[in-house]
């Protein structure tokens, strides 16, 4: 059973969106439930059990694509407040085949099991409409990561990546994490840091990594 | 107007998938033109002139990205009996804003123009589902471009890339096209194409490449 504020958010950020009838208002109500995973579980493509509409209350939830040599590179990241369907019927639904998904940072979020998305799915236009938008949105991600990953030097990636996650500009990270978020080797990684280091671009210390300057500009 | 073959093609790759009514069978049939362009040709992302639905009679419409250093890689081909939906307003349908589209195989295509699809869109749930399908797969593509161009070596690519690409095991092909298509340098081509050949599993000849060797085998 669904908290009082749990209720208030699904309200918004998902019963809002549709024109639902009042039973079918209750059913999603009723069935949604709240999760909460740690830091790097992973939601494993397997698990049925969390195949479904997920909506992040708190904490980010990461897709990427890993290799067959465990190398990996982020598609995309859903923070609080935004939505994710994961499904293993790629053809009626959405991501879940292709992409893994790992908790980066404690979550806290809300699902509504697949099989009732399905069912608002096929009633509702609206919510296949809504489904669409998602995709795209996701799809938009997938091509940045290819043009980024593709045809941009390691360093301005690098940037990229410490200026959209930092926090008063400051991150706590690995170079295998950072590795892993870029599809690039560790060793690559470091090198590089060491040479953003020396320009002064960055500090790195304990595990954290502090941009000094800030005149990247990113096209 | 529909010549008559073109109405038959019309019928079985597109309106009899879906349920509509007599009028807007006709208003798809009075708006759908029978285009041809030639090889090379680029759909020009604010050419508005070609957004809509495309169904591909003959030849192959290829979807790639280009960085500013000109550098490409291509996300997915558009076959004979496929379609593919290019748009500008990319939340509410489709492809368009991030890809580059060009005529990779002398082209002769149907298309409807964007307004007919997106009306159809919004009266019919089953049009709907029929582009988040289109999107899902194509997102599918992305995703497999991904895991190619990170993860595997370039002699993998190019063998994977031929082995899809060759009629009678031959392709014609410049090394600049194929660096084109796999996002990689021209240099790191010819190399690689160079080593394939020196252990028999290629043979080069006049802008053509002949696969000797087929025990490649994709994973």
């Amino acid at each position: 059973m669904l908290k009082d504020a749990d209720r208030v958010f699904l309200e918004e950020k998902f019963l809002s969106k549709f024109d639902f009838s009042g039973e079918d208002r209750e059913k999603v109500i009723k069935n949604c439930k709240n999760k909460f995973m740690k830091k790097d579980e992973i939601l494993y493509q397997d698990n049925e059990g969390y195949y479904g509409y997920i909506i992040i209350k708190n904490g980010i939830l990461r897709a990427y694509v890993t290799s067959n040599t465990l190398k990996e590179i982020t598609i995309f990241r859903v923070k609080s407040g935004e939505e994710c369907i994961l499904s293993s019927n790629y053809t009626t639904t959405s991501f879940g085949k292709e992409l893994n998904f790992q908790i980066e940072e404690c979550c806290e979020f809300l699902f509504i099991p697949m099989q009732i998305y399905q069912e608002l799915k096929e009633k509702y236009p609206s919510v296949t409409n809504h489904t669409l938008k998602l995709i795209s949105k996701k799809f938009s991600s997938v091509i940045e990561v290819i043009e980024q990953a593709l045809f941009l030097p390691l360093s301005d990636r690098i940037r990229i990546f410490l200026e959209q996650n930092c926090k008063n500009k400051t991150i706590k990270i690995t170079h295998e994490q950072l590795a892993n978020h870029l599809g690039s080797a560790r060793e690559a990684i470091s090198r590089t840091l060491k040479d953003m280091e020396k320009s002064g671009e960055i500090e790195r210390k304990r595990g954290f990594i502090t941009i000094l300057s800030s005149d990247f500009k990113r096209n």
